[in-house]
């Protein structure tokens, strides 16, 4: 067990001096910083926020908590679900949000080097306008690139374009010691020592802080189509997902939403863009697929052939969204769903479980019911490309004790039950705080004993977010 | 500095326990086991060799090695080129060309899992049966997909279809202590802690032994058309490598070559693919460029596109393969590279550095001219997608002490030249024992103190794999 120190004025001032006009303290805090987007998992203010300016400020404020035995919390955009930027000891936040430049495209070797509070929407858009994609996009556009990296994010094109993780080329990373160094390099592959670069990579701020990212990025695809399908039920939209991979034809994002949430979330933004009903039947749940492509005819070559795949397997009708504002159109009810959720319950809880592809449709049978047991009002919506489900838990009239104690024991069952039919804890999302006694049932005492030893290699002072991922205290 | 015990014969009748009708001793050992395809890394034998045939008797006998701190080297099929398998101490060497089951597939998951002694090209075969493709493509078809992954071996399909570290979902381990772990999981998203698998893939044998292996793998491409382009020098060659990649084409393969290794490979291999001149003008290198696709209409839009391209950047014409024959016959000098350079030396040494693509030409370019300096025969090749070259050493007359020391004073600086552009130590054939002083050089004092925490983490006694990547002795 570690032990720490509190920030005493005389380190605070040390601190000053370290990161001159950067270090917020007492009343000019924001109450923000004590917590992330899922509340539950606890809130805890900092005693002093550095608003850092650059790698050097970062490494020398890190050297003196270093020094002091000061817990030192990294925070992007505070948009995670797990807790993991919750500075749960206090000690010193590092707010990365005012290191936002692009720094530059190098157009030549597709790659684009950031500092780390770039926010995935405007790196998208500054890509866009050199005719360029990162091809990694996580439903909150809000959140810092840097926070996309150490979670890991993949988003709805992971399906055809992979995670963050293999958009990652380099970084620049001060180590808990206050050391500086870089790993990787702008290269598309290597094999000079073990991959420090991706063990960084999906590490929530546990390793280090990522002070500058070098990322690939792909010539953008001339042409992007999406086709909304419609099912009478669930499991007949899933077991098409296979059938549309299988068939070679490569969508870019492959989402599924059943009924309930696609009308909570049209409620939610005010307006209607899925079907209800097809011929006086009632739609039961929902694919959504985009594809995308060099050229017109080449791509609604592909999108005949989805056409038929899916009718085959039973969808009722597919509608075709082919204009940029029809796409923004068929994507706002499924960008809106966290939203909306929230919007209709007090408290809330989720699941980010993945599992294999061909898993999904019991597993959420498995989910609903399980939810019934345990007492909760269960809503799901998911990447169906990937396997990678979200599975809220809403509290609706529940106390915060009892709410608390019915999702422990649904979780405990849920994961579980991924974990036996071969799925893992987290998609996207992270352990942070909030799942890492589910991260250890899951990976076994061997390989958390591992992690826990990278840890300290790392971070001799165990610093460095206390309490997250692999840290339990 | 670790300290290592001898195998006793009372050791190895415990192996022989442990091991029943597996354990090769004395005369019984093939000379071939004290090297690799770099005899150059040096030469050792081992005491024992495990001819393991599963996981359990892997961990039986590392028990017994850690116990006793007796050092442990394990071993694919030996086609490594940086001496990564050379039982440099001594001890038990496990040998896992006798773990070669290809297990199953799961087609709606679009996994194999196999077993690690599975040769290249037995899987690539049995994919193909299936109509599936799994896309790593290294030059040597007859090396262990164990031997792949513990390199990341990239090979001619990366620059479309990433490296090895792609298509690795899970993994079973022995780890130094004899413990059986599983890492990974097959889907294709996760963020469930550090990425131990990453970690492993590269490791190069050094933090475990793997036992199974679950792969990705894609429906394979309908269609694939080759195109040999030959260009009046190796500049204009190289110049051409981004303007057909940002052209969105999507080549599965581009390599380069120069004029003098496809003479010597055709010379090797008896017969001539590539023209040698166009109207009189003599062909200074080529580009081979492969594309696939889903139907042949496609494909010959994209062959057209590139056509047109490539003759606007100045190359002299293009010669397309269209039929398997003809695809067969264009990658076969290319295949035989590393044999034909092997007919023509008596010692030979390589680098397998990694630069950014739009640093290849002038990179080359300084590797002949340091060659020259250092009064060494140059010889190269590599992949123009993705910036990976194999530079190769001759020695022709020389003695090995005068050629060794030559050598060593020419790596010293092309690695230092390759850093500085940006690039690594290594793109696919890993660090192993040959390159070891090199990757401190290039990665940093910071960095490797990191991967020597991380050894130990694994491997407390340092029993695994002594003397390779990051461990110096």
């Amino acid at each position: 067990m570690a032990s720490y120190n509190t920030l005493t004025p005389e380190l605070i001032e040390q601190l000053k001096a370290a990161a001159p006009g950067h270090i917020l303290t007492g009343e000019d805090i924001n109450e923000d910083y004590a917590r992330d987007e899922m509340p539950i998992y606890g809130k805890h203010m900092p005693d002093a926020v550095l608003m850092a300016s650059s790698t050097e400020e970062i490494a020398a404020c890190m050297k003196i908590c270093n020094e002091n035995l000061i817990p030192v919390t990294p925070r992007g955009a505070g948009t995670g679900l797990v807790g993991g930027c919750v500075p749960i000891l206090g000690g010193l936040l590092i707010d990365t949000t005012k290191m936002k430049e692009i720094i530059g495209y190098d157009l030549d070797n597709f790659t684009v080097t950031i500092q780390p509070g770039v926010l995935l929407q405007e790196l998208a858009d500054d890509c866009a306008k050199q005719g360029y994609l990162y091809p990694p996009d996580p439903g909150e556009k809000l959140a810092t690139v840097g926070g996309n990296v150490s979670t890991n994010a993949g988003g709805m094109r992971a399906v055809k374009y992979g995670s963050t993780r293999d958009y990652v080329l380099a970084m620049k990373v001060v180590l808990p010691t206050g050391e500086i160094t870089e790993m990787g390099a702008s290269v598309s592959k290597t094999s000079s020592g073990y991959s420090l670069l991706n063990l960084m990579i999906g590490s929530e701020g546990t390793l280090g802080i990522i002070t500058e990212l070098t990322l690939k990025i792909i010539p953008a695809p001339k042409k992007v189509i999406s086709l909304i399908i419609p099912f009478e039920d669930l499991e007949t939209a899933i077991s098409t997902v296979p059938v549309i991979k299988k068939a070679g034809l490569g969508p870019q994002a492959l989402e599924f939403m059943e009924r309930e949430i696609v009308l909570s979330s049209e409620r939610y933004i005010g307006r209607s863009v899925f079907p209800q009903e097809i011929e006086g039947q009632e739609i039961g749940a929902y694919l959504l697929v985009t594809f995308d492509g060099e050229d017109e005819d080449q791509l609604m070559e592909l999108v005949e052939k989805a056409c038929e795949l899916v009718l085959d397997q039973g969808a009722m009708d597919v509608l075709v969204a082919d204009t940029p504002a029809r796409i923004r159109d068929a994507w706002a009810a499924r960008s809106s769903f966290l939203e909306a959720i929230e919007a209709e319950t007090k408290l809330l809880d989720e699941c980010d479980v993945v599992v294999p592809v061909n898993k999904i449709a019991s597993f959420l049978t498995f989910a609903k019911q399980c939810g019934e047991e345990c007492g909760l009002v269960i809503k799901s919506f998911g990447h169906a490309g990937d396997g990678n489900l979200h599975i809220y838990q809403c509290s609706n009239d529940l106390e915060e004790a009892e709410f608390k104690k019915r999702v422990d024991n649904y979780f405990s069952k849920l994961y579980e039950e991924a974990v036996a039919c071969g799925g893992l804890v987290s998609g996207e999302h992270g352990i942070g705080r909030g799942k890492v006694k589910y991260l250890i049932d899951s990976v076994g005492e061997t390989n958390m004993a591992l992690m826990e030893g990278i840890k300290k290699v790392f971070d001799p002072n165990m610093i460095l977010n206390p309490g997250k991922v692999c840290y339990t205290m």
